[in-house]
């Protein structure tokens, strides 16, 4: 094929500095997907360097543990920032959110709690009434009751809300873009092996941590769970810079992200090992063995700071215990599949995408609506908190107000088995009702807007509302029935057999189910959240119903559909390719289109290579032997040639527009008066991907998927036929689901 | 390529017959390798038919909705008899364990402790000594105590001991030799693609079951941990023959024995989460995030039947539930490092491989020593819950007799801070290093034998009693050496600051992790065992340096060295490719093999194919459209060709040996007078994987473990080069390892 030109072969030898890596090639442009296997081979390659030398000094020995070990150390930094953080990020926003409702005299940086910690005269169920603190009413007017003061404190109360927003807004679409939204389906794509210059910067860690902590004070039907993700793997990003192992290789970097996005699941839940399942389910896409390890002691570490920190004040690892007195039948299965309904049909939810204005009316609305009822009103974490908790004689909460409470046997609340709903019950039911509505309709606007939002407190919250609902609706049912069949068959008369506490619980799990479409993940979230392992069927026939409706009405979770809205180049792992197309269908050119643009061997000229390439736009060439053979040699990259071609032209002498191109070993033999020929060798990928043309698309896609190409190559008989990029793919499953294939935007 | 041959035009339309499948064709012979994407492409193709008939009636819909359902149905009915196994292997390993002692004589199927619940004369301390159950030397000699009483009680111990070993090695010997060891490495192997023909099969299950109660009652050293997953994984491949789904297509079959040693491990320690992550982490190969969720749910319903079940009568769902009083301190680290180090070089040990008759002796020696002793007599699971134990003022052990409970303050035994150990901590002392150094070596000796034999539990007893040995011993330095600089600094004088029991927890995850080097399903199970989420750092720093350490000496897990010593065809995923070589150095034929043995894809003839069949033992062999071009048209097997004949010879008239034979679409042009050709392009592969010789093998080695190939082609421009088979890259991969190739036996 190539033949060592004999008046060029003395100059070969001088040419060989061109195998120097040129500046530049292997980088990837903004909004490119990356070659995974190009990246693994530059790792192992990097890894043998260091592993030749490490024998050759002490110096180099060091140097290699320390590369050893910079993986360990990255994963533990970044866990140490996501926990510190996440306390961060926890204690602002209680404090900002108490500032709505009034202030502490003592110490302005204590919240409404910590501020009624130090007073000794309150009992512990008016533990957070104490004069230390001060409603913004009895600030002002100097009156903590009456109409006045009630309309006072609801002004400020919009007031601060409206400026938290508006605050956290501006920076957002000032600073950084980047920071709004929840940030997984971007980080989904990234870790797919897209680049989103940027997405993980430190200016969209710092804005996107500043504008979480107003956007929850300001009371928006929004979670600071989901965006605790990407705060941690902005953690994880910048610190993956310490170490050239991590920031000069795309697929290793990812390897950092997807420990880091355990441990910001393991914080926002205090749920390591649910952390790691949510990035091995639902996030990664690249995900090793020794990753696993890795994100699991990324996702502890980050936990434990957390815990240290202890930003609620109490040292529990579990963030909702819960302890049921009573098991559950077989018969409330019904209810569950039913709140498993409720959850999936919550998932298939369309949820805006607003302009930044609109979050002054939403914030406004919210604010204004929220304010009145005493569950709206409230910190959702505290709002779900209450509704899993069971009634047992301490809770002196509206919702356990039952009739035997108000005859005055307190104590005996929780054995007496009249469980007859009093007033206060009647009111909650009421109130809930009209939470449930408000959060439904807010959320549905409020995660379109441009600010950190998550989607999990939320769909957590409408949840639980639901299931604490029909917990005691059914409860009522079950004391005023107890002849029908059911009741009769498993609530023995005295006996208290519904536990309503527990269906908020399969509620909540239902309705984070259908909106993510996690599965097992989830389950252990909520096992580790609630400590209730007893409970896992109804979690699993709830959970697993949400997502078997929500992919009846909605085929895919929040996070791939807004992905598709964005365009983003994101094969999904988890759906099957289930077409009987073949490659030659799918691949370019097909008959209508130009001729494939490919390179051969050893007789273009640098001119013509321009033309070739300007005339184009393909990120890619195949080069092949010649025109008339069309056997393949290998693919190179548009980016590589433009950078070796400057390089060439700037550094060595001779090279000119007509001086001949060659990808071969030797130079090609050339006429005695050409100009010098310029090698290309060192950017020519030697082993490209190939499939016949004959070969099925779910093999093909299986293929794609699997090792994380870009572009693989079409053959027929051993000739080159055409190219398939992954792009090209998404188009073609996209056309096959009758969805617009142009969509897909990037590479 | 090709062209419709004039002559035989008009019978092209007869042969296509033949396109129908050939019976036999896809089917594997025992002893091959799977290939997984031809696998997975027939089950689409077989999801396709029952999609597209779907419509047609009511009772297409209901056998398509059954086939859905299926893989939940086959995963249930798992878990179901995984449990139930398990439960039966519990109740009857304990009758049997105490039938060695002596007998119930109210009923004989009573084990002792179930002898004894009727009994209300005796104290909760003395509650396993009741008139009911007879010792042997009771029945016998008619006494229960002196000297002769206790020899007739260890004759008959050793008696009991030996006719169990006996029947068991017999029973495996004669009726399943699978059934001995513990199965994981050939389940493993079997997952990752393989065919063992009878490993999962009824007779093993049955022998297996019945052998593994024999020999866990023989007192052997050995645990019954590791074969409940290959019971589990007998059950499972049973059940799949239910389904034609999962019995038909190999691939399918797996992902079935995925979910089911999920549940084998969820009822081996009650651990669910711990088990889907053991299959995750250890045993599966292809692992997609559908049988994520269904071994999931395995292991729930396997964990949920055993604990209905209840064998032990105690309804703990954690198997060593541990509660300890004080926290850890940082100076401990060292000495669970050092437990970590053991458990390391207890991974590197290399086991025996032994014949049927050393059983005996080794059972005599086990019953011999280990009946005096009383930590070796006793059920090892129990001395790992007793060594795990902290000392409470309930605790009756021998472990607890401190100095103070001697003085007759037994009530205050734990608030005491003199904790100077009694002469029972010093006897157990001894008799726990006595009892170490005979685990360590009957489990050497043990762990090769044809018997049905578990490493969990054994390595978590030698973990547990060296870790026990040395807390008590840290314990006693930190109450005679208070002064000491690391005590001073944190055992207050007055405050109990070691808890022996946490160094036993420590020291039996550090051997486990030393022997399977497992990382995170290990730590997990151990959280699962003992419900000790506090002591995660111990945890983790002891098993990551028991891996670390036995890594370095050993390189690879239990597992591993017993699959290469079988030299199956397993290639590791977990292990990475560093080497630098390329394909065309793996490749055959190298410079000195005869050419590569390929078929032309028109010009050969029934007679000639046969004598390139016969005369080479290939598998397949590449099919290409000429010589002199060598370009690629597909791959066929050996197996399918052999068939194809066959079956062409037998059903269809006019197959001569002189017959031509043919790939193309269309029969080649003919002279008049020829036989009719055979059309074997049904058994062609149109899509073979190819890589080009200039491909890394760490690329190569990617692809093969990723897609699960059994070979791929090479070519070089274009052209056919030879062919690389997993074979061939476990043996290039021995031999740089410098490890015999020639160990690699199959295909």
């Amino acid at each position: 094929m190539s033949n060592g030109g004999g008046v060029l072969s003395s100059t070969n030898h001088l040419l060989d500095f061109l195998e120097e890596p040129i500046p530049g090639v292997g980088t990837y442009d903004d909004f490119h997907t990356i070659d995974w296997v190009r990246e693994k081979c530059k790792d192992r390659e990097r890894h043998r360097k260091i592993n030749a030398k490490k024998k050759e000094s002490a110096w180099e020995f060091t140097k290699s543990l320390y590369d050893a070990w910079s993986g360990w150390l990255v994963v533990t930094l970044t866990g140490l920032a996501s926990g510190a953080l996440a306390g961060l990020i926890d204690i602002s926003a209680d404090w900002l959110n108490d500032i709505k409702e009034g202030v502490c005299l003592n110490a302005m940086w204590f919240n409404h709690e910590q501020c009624c910690w130090g007073s000794n005269e309150t009992t512990f169920a008016e533990r957070d009434k104490c004069p230390q603190w001060k409603s913004w009413a009895g600030l002002i007017l100097g009156q903590e009751e009456g109409p006045g003061s009630y309309i006072m404190n609801y002004f400020m109360y919009i007031y601060w809300a409206l400026s938290f927003a508006l605050l956290a807004v501006l920076l957002v679409k000032v600073f950084a873009p980047y920071a709004c939204g929840s940030g997984i389906p971007e980080i989904k794509t990234i870790l797919s092996g897209f680049i989103i210059r940027g997405y993980l910067g430190k200016w969209t860690l710092l804005i996107k941590t500043v504008t979480l902590v107003l956007a929850v004070a300001s009371g928006l039907s929004l979670g600071k769970e989901g965006p605790l993700v990407h705060v941690a793997c902005c953690c994880g990003n910048i610190f993956s810079y310490l170490f050239p192992k991590y920031s000069k290789n795309e697929a290793k970097k990812r390897e950092v992200l997807s420990a880091a996005s355990a441990a910001g699941v393991s914080v926002a839940f205090g749920a390591p090992i649910g952390g790691v399942l949510f990035s091995l389910e639902e996030v990664s896409y690249y995900f090793p063995l020794k990753t696993l390890w890795r994100s699991f002691f990324a996702a502890l570490v980050a936990a434990f700071v957390l815990r240290s920190i202890n930003p609620f004040g109490n040292s529990r690892l579990v963030l909702f215990y819960v302890e049921y007195h009573t098991p559950w039948y077989l018969f409330e299965l019904i209810p569950f599949i039913l709140l498993g309904v409720f959850g999936g049909l919550w998932g298939s939810t369309r949820f805006g995408k607003y302009p930044v204005l609109e979050v002054i009316f939403v914030a406004a609305i919210t604010a204004v609506v929220a304010f009145p009822n005493p569950y709206t009103r409230q910190n959702t974490s505290e709002l779900i908190k209450e509704l899993f908790t069971d009634c047992g004689p301490l809770e002196s909460s509206q919702l356990c107000q039952y009739r035997s409470q108000m005859n005055g046997s307190k104590a005996f609340v929780d054995a007496s088995p009249n469980k007859s709903a009093g007033p206060g019950v009647y009111t909650a039911m009421w109130q809930l009702c009209l939470a449930l509505v408000f959060k439904i309709i807010m959320t549905i606007f409020t995660f379109g807007l441009k600010v950190p939002a998550g989607l999990f407190i939320p769909s957590m919250a409408i949840g639980a509302i639901a299931g604490r609902i029909v917990g005691i609706a059914v409860e009522q049912l079950a004391y005023y029935h107890h002849d029908w069949l059911v009741f009769r068959e498993w609530c023995e008369v005295g006996t208290d057999c519904i536990t309503p506490g527990l269906y908020a619980m399969v509620g909540a799990a239902a309705c984070l189910g259908g909106v993510t479409r996690m599965t097992v993940s989830l389950v252990v979230i909520v096992f580790e959240l609630t400590g209730g392992l007893e409970y896992i069927v109804p979690l699993m026939a709830a959970v697993m119903t949400s997502k078997w409706v929500g992919d009846a009405f909605g085929r895919e979770g929040i996070y791939e559909s807004h992905i598709r809205l964005n365009g983003y180049p994101f094969l999904d792992a988890k759906s099957e390719f289930t077409h009987t197309t073949l490659a030659r269908e799918v691949m370019r050119p097909q008959r209508s289109d130009p001729p494939l643009a490919v390179l051969t061997q050893d007789d273009l000229t640098v001119e013509e290579l321009q033309v070739i390439i300007n005339e184009t736009s393909y990120n890619g060439f195949p080069v092949i032997v010649s025109k008339e053979s069309q056997r393949l040699v290998g693919f190179t990259l548009r980016r590589d040639i433009t950078i070796a071609i400057e390089n060439a032209r700037r550094k060595q002498e001779g090279i000119l527009l007509t001086s001949r191109v060659y990808f071969t070993q030797h130079a090609p033999t050339l006429p005695a008066d050409s100009p010098r020929p310029l090698k290309l060798r060192s950017i020519l990928d030697m082993s490209p991907f190939t499939v016949t043309d004959h070969t099925p698309m779910e093999i093909v896609v299986d293929i794609f998927r699997k090792l994380g190409l870009r572009q693989c190559l079409v053959t027929h008989n051993g000739r080159l036929l055409g190219i398939i990029t992954k792009k090209d793919i998404l188009r073609h499953m996209a056309q096959l689901t009758n969805q617009d294939p142009d969509n897909i935007m990037f590479n």
